[in-house]
């Protein structure tokens, strides 16, 4: 019996700020699971900015693909009974088949499913190991993060907080900043549209920062280096708002003379960095979700249609906290 | 007995690139040493670009200072016999007086004179420890250095060298390009002005580059992110393209982006980060010196008066190796 199924591929990869237009849906047909085989329809699939880097290696056609929880609905192969829930890479599409090997069992007693694709996964880890490892913050120090509503921005200023430190935040709209306060509880939070960075950090940290979470790139690095303390220290998670710079490349930060007095260190680092520590965070996340330390939000749109517009929404601030597309019920 | 001697201080800080004027000489009348004080005579002062970030903090009329190598000419500190020589942070005037507490004594048959604020001094810890420690250079490695004739950079490429490495140096002339490749050894070298970086980065490493020395800034950064290797390290030692920016900014390179996904670090320190190294570096820089592996450039000008000619000259390439001024005999 085959299975109809929408899977989302790369039509034009973009140049700049990606549209719709970029993206087609296509029908596929599944057969049955072959000899070992598994089938598994998703239910959740992230889209998140390191995506977009990707997109310049790819060419008109390709598959696109990223996080995504499933539920295996046939199974030929002796290791996963139908029924159980995985993560998998096999996002943009509602089905896929398998032989397993790509597949991680969730335990879904830990935290809600769709959490796996943020807070206690990818979002959560990249928050978790570019303060504590990357950014070497210490017990008690002053934090800014950038895009601190987002998925790892805000869990980053939570565990600063949970730590004893100081939290400031900066966010593209007033509600995204009241957020900040009032739900995820900074310490400080400033709408960067409308306020002057280092006016603000020097507001809320007169004595400066310790550590400044780079997601955004651009004039916000400036005045962290500016209002920044000696040994400070810039783990660079993303730069959003150089991702669309296909054609113009935006210029970095002009006071980049500011590490050597001050000693700063500047570290880029991807996820995948952490993986040792993977245990160890889902211990602690785990925990400070069950005991409501740590607050989350998700923005789910519904159906693979919606995918496109969920990923270009990453780029305008349509999301509050992490991004994600339902595919089907859990 | 009155001693005349003369100083130069600061007229007026510069706006910009440094210019004569903001200099003046005065004359000075010192007495006799008092009790347990010591007289003078300096006779080499070193001018240095980090002297430019300094001068952003004076005020006109502010006296100058630096390091510099004297005779004590007169003595009234048992610790201190006439004759001895000692380095001291009074440079930019012929003598002064001391209680002896800011000297520190040199033997001179180590090395000669000249060379304790040089390579055997401020410059050489900044290039020993600013690759070995902040850039954690590796035997084998690549190495690019900018400004490599420099009093740091030629010392930098030489290291990278002893060590078993590939050392790439761009300098401003083609004079300078040549010295790099005949008489420090280096494996690669070329003109920034006339040659583009990162087309001689990659003739030179295809496989790209592990440790980028920065001491310019501007577009060189650039190419060294773009062709660096994963786990890549920029140690910042100075930036001196952006010292006379004080109007408006130069901005920095538009692809800091490349840290992430190569796993980066830029990092910036002043020698003082190697004080604790000192001895270990004296014993194995002394030791090169005299096996012949390691070779320096000095440039000299003549008489206190040179000396703000001398500071202009590190911005404009006057200098081939460590530039001094010489006060008076040896």
């Amino acid at each position: 019996m085959t299975i109809q199924s929408n899977a989302i591929y790369l039509k034009q990869p973009p140049q700049g700020m990606p549209t719709t237009n970029n993206f087609e849906v296509r029908q596929e047909q599944l057969d049955d699971p072959g000899k070992n085989q598994v089938l598994i329809e998703n239910i959740y699939m992230s889209v998140d900015p390191y995506m977009r880097g990707r997109m310049r290696f790819m060419n008109p056609g390709d598959r696109l693909f990223g996080g995504a929880i499933g539920r295996i609905t046939a199974s030929r192969n002796k290791a996963f009974a139908e029924g159980t829930l995985v993560l998998n890479q096999n996002s943009w599409r509602e089905h896929f088949l398998s032989d397993g090997s790509d597949l991680q069992v969730i335990d879904a007693d830990l935290a809600p499913l769709s959490s796996f694709l943020g807070i206690m996964g990818m979002p959560g880890l990249t928050a978790w190991g570019g303060l504590l490892k990357t950014g070497e913050y210490k017990e008690g120090e002053t934090l800014f993060v950038s895009a601190a509503s987002g998925a790892v921005g805000s869990v980053v200023g939570q565990i600063a907080r949970i730590k004893g430190g100081i939290a400031i935040g900066s966010a593209g709209s007033d509600q995204k900043v009241n957020q900040l306060i009032n739900e995820y509880g900074f310490s400080h939070a400033f709408n960067y549209k409308t306020q002057d960075p280092l006016t603000e950090l020097r507001k809320a940290a007169p004595e400066g920062i310790d550590v400044y979470f780079e997601n955004v790139g651009g004039l916000q690095m400036e005045a962290a280096l500016t209002h920044m303390r000696v040994f400070g220290r810039i783990p660079i998670c993303g730069m959003i708002a150089h991702y669309n710079d296909d054609g113009i490349a935006t210029p970095g930060p002009r006071n980049l003379t500011e590490t050597i007095y001050k000693f700063i260190t500047l570290r880029g680092f991807v996820v995948s960095a952490f993986e040792e520590y993977r245990a160890q965070f889902q211990a602690e996340m785990g925990e400070w979700i069950r005991s409501g330390k740590i607050k989350y939000q998700e923005t789910i749109l519904d159906g693979i249609d919606k995918a496109p517009e969920a990923f270009i929404g990453l780029f305008n601030g349509a999301n509050q906290g992490k991004m994600l597309v339902k595919l089907s019920q859990e």
